[in-house]
């Protein structure tokens, strides 16, 4: 592989032509090939498929409670009791919700929004302004939410280790507007990092301007390894709670990924006072979750075991994905001074790093050669990425043929945007 | 039966002492009876037992869609097709929610308070003030969704028509800050009061002075009759629509009392632009609802004709009981002069009215005799009647040997409590 940055003019020229050719054959067999949603494969959903008859014929009782009827606000108590030590919390400190922890977040910003959280003044409808900070790259759902609600972004750089504290701790000590921060704690979408212990300590140590201010913590990928290291991440509700800020942390989470992504169950876990807050929102909202299916997956999961053994499936399916992109990328990337990427441990994304400003273009010519990928920008608020360069990869969805193949189309785009770019210089 | 206010003092201090030592009887029994919610009983859950084991092995596609996976914001076609005839709107305009319209409801008020409706000049939560007309008796969690997000509540008659329309024509002119009614147009929820085509073609046609004025038109027992005549109201949409006011009713429904009340599907309908209003904010909250579900309610009920002979063996199950209740109440108090009842036609309650200030001891002495009744005051704003007259009797949930106990309980409640006050004069 040339270092595209070093070489000379005339060999640039040449070195495009020959990739353009090799871009052209491959846009040529039409192929039609898709990286851009963090979904499971099918294969990794008839993992699940037992759910399709569960609980079963007369099987409807939890302890004394009919699933079937109303009732129950805060979910079963033995699904509650299996998912806690998941989100580190004890089970009288976790809530299930509907199917996706991405309402509960939501909700959890609008009840904000509307009431204040349990130790705001007022609500922050109310305030001048509302700003969340925003580890970048990041989840473009989160900013979404944001962006609907009129909440200011504050773009801070994700580092391996975490968001970047010193800048992390120098706003939020600053600008009582700041409320919140949106965190990935482990194997981050999209770029895999976890956050150190460090980091951790930080985030729950720091002295916040608003005294409500919340760390909305999706820690949507907590049993999702990819290596057999099977990475541990500190306890971000204790690490508040010996700080003296015990009411920072809204902890979100759920089985998406696990069982149905469709129809899984969504959580949300927190002090006793955010938990007995959400709560009493949640209580006007509705009567009570779908509890057959938290019975379901009680039935299915059983124990913390099965989780472990179901998600150790996954593993074996979404690895060799993976592996094959992260082989392309070092094959065809290798050295040339215009990729870098992430080799994320778990989770569903690898963050590609482009040559700056080529980023838009590589997803155009990726999707004019049949391979689409997730829209350049998606993982900055607004959908802008300032120095459009950084491309969210998700492998999980095509079977592990396809993304080879997917990946090559990936790659000759990378090196086509590039050496086109360069040659403009 | 002896009509108690023309007693003179001495016969009703001997009808009294009577009384009371009938209902010292009666809580001497030491029963523990229910007539509080509105919930199935567990042999009405029974009728959807399939459900536990459905869709069943093997089935996860509706059509091209794996239910399992994200996807289908709006619900899966098929079973909108199957749902959106019973709310009276084609299945484009038709959404499927969580379990439980109650959410779609919090949620439409939510999204018009921190975006406003698709024709608002600006977000409800922008305004001074908010109110919403709440005809009375009503259903609590109406108003708990309003008094939790500050929208003041103006209560109107609700007739056997319907809200006393001459009320709600003066108020919704006059006033642009009322920009919402609570109505459960059929087997209304308390009265089973049933709209009438008049009341429905004036909601459509009226002049509000907020030109984004709603109707939340929970029509929550749609199909849910007691008897053999199967009521069907006039369509709100197409009168909305015809009457120059297409926007103006947000529909909602749910089959949680079809199918299970806990695990159901809720529904939200209305006009193009309030269904893709209420899709833009939706989507911010989730990447779809719990599809399996969908699919599972699409298997057990099939078609039209499939919910009709569902809801007629719900009927025979409910039916005796209500009969029950009111053969109990006609007996007892039939002519005291101190009690008047409705007599639903479909829907899960009947309104008890007793003498005026005696409603709260009512439910005080029948508890204290082991039957338990919804507060007092539940049926208005701020669980506040102001006569102290209404009373909610729920008869689904006991069996149907234990209402005909509970209803005698009731009855000597409101007679003690009557000749009380009477003696007080």
């Amino acid at each position: 592989m040339p270092h595209l940055p070093s070489l000379r003019a005339e060999e640039l020229r040449s070195y495009h032509a020959q990739i353009r050719q090799r871009y052209d054959a491959f846009a040529r067999r039409g192929v039609k090939l898709n990286l851009t949603r963090g979904k499971p494969s099918a294969q990794q959903l008839d993992l699940s498929n037992d759910l399709l008859a569960l609980p079963g014929k007369g099987d409807f009782m939890a302890g004394a409670v009919d699933t079937r009827n109303y009732g129950e606000l805060q979910g079963l108590p033995e699904l509650r009791a299996l998912l806690a030590p998941v989100f580190g919390v004890t089970p009288d400190r976790l809530i299930l919700g509907d199917n996706a922890s991405l309402s509960l977040m939501h909700d959890a910003v609008v009840y904000s929004l509307l009431k204040g959280a349990c130790d705001s003044e007022r609500p922050w409808s109310k305030e001048s302004r509302i700003a969340f900070l925003c580890p970048v790259p990041g989840y473009d759902r989160h900013f979404s939410i944001c962006q609907e609600l009129g909440i200011e972004m504050i773009m801070v750089p994700l580092l391996s280790t975490g968001p970047d504290m010193d800048a992390v701790e120098k706003l939020v000590a600053a600008d009582p507007q700041i409320k919140g921060m949106w965190c990935v704690p482990k194997y981050s979408n999209p770029s895999g990092a976890v956050y150190s212990n460090e980091t951790i300590e930080r985030i729950a140590k720091m002295k916040t301007a608003a005294r409500d201010f919340r760390v909305f913590w999706d820690n949507a990928y907590a049993v999702h390894h990819l290596t057999s290291e099977r990475i541990e991440i500190a306890n971000i509700d204790e690490a508040c709670a010996r700080n003296g800020n015990g009411n920072r942390a809204f902890i979100f989470g759920s089985t998406s990924k696990v069982t149905f992504a469709g129809a899984g169950v969504g959580c949300f876990a927190g002090s006793k006072d955010n938990v007995a807050w959400y709560l009493k929102r949640m209580e006007k909202r509705t009567i009570g979750g779908d509890k057959v299916n938290q019975l379901r997956h009680l039935r299915l999961l059983g124990n913390t075991d099965g989780i472990a053994k179901l998600m150790e499936r996954h593993r074996e399916i979404m690895a060799p994905k993976f592996m094959k992109v992260l082989e392309t990328f070092t094959e065809h990337l290798g050295n040339t001074g215009v990729a870098q990427w992430t080799e994320p441990k778990g989770g569903y994304f690898i963050t590609l790093d482009v040559l700056e400003g080529t980023a838009k273009q590589v997803v155009k010519l990726a999707k004019e050669a049949g391979v689409e990928l997730t829209p350049a920008g998606s993982t900055h608020p607004g959908g802008n990425d300032p120095q459009d360069r950084t491309i969210r990869i998700a492998p999980s969805f095509p079977p592990a043929s396809e993304v080879e193949l997917a990946a090559e189309g990936v790659v000759l785009s990378v090196l086509l945007a590039a050496s086109e770019k360069l040659l403009q210089k």
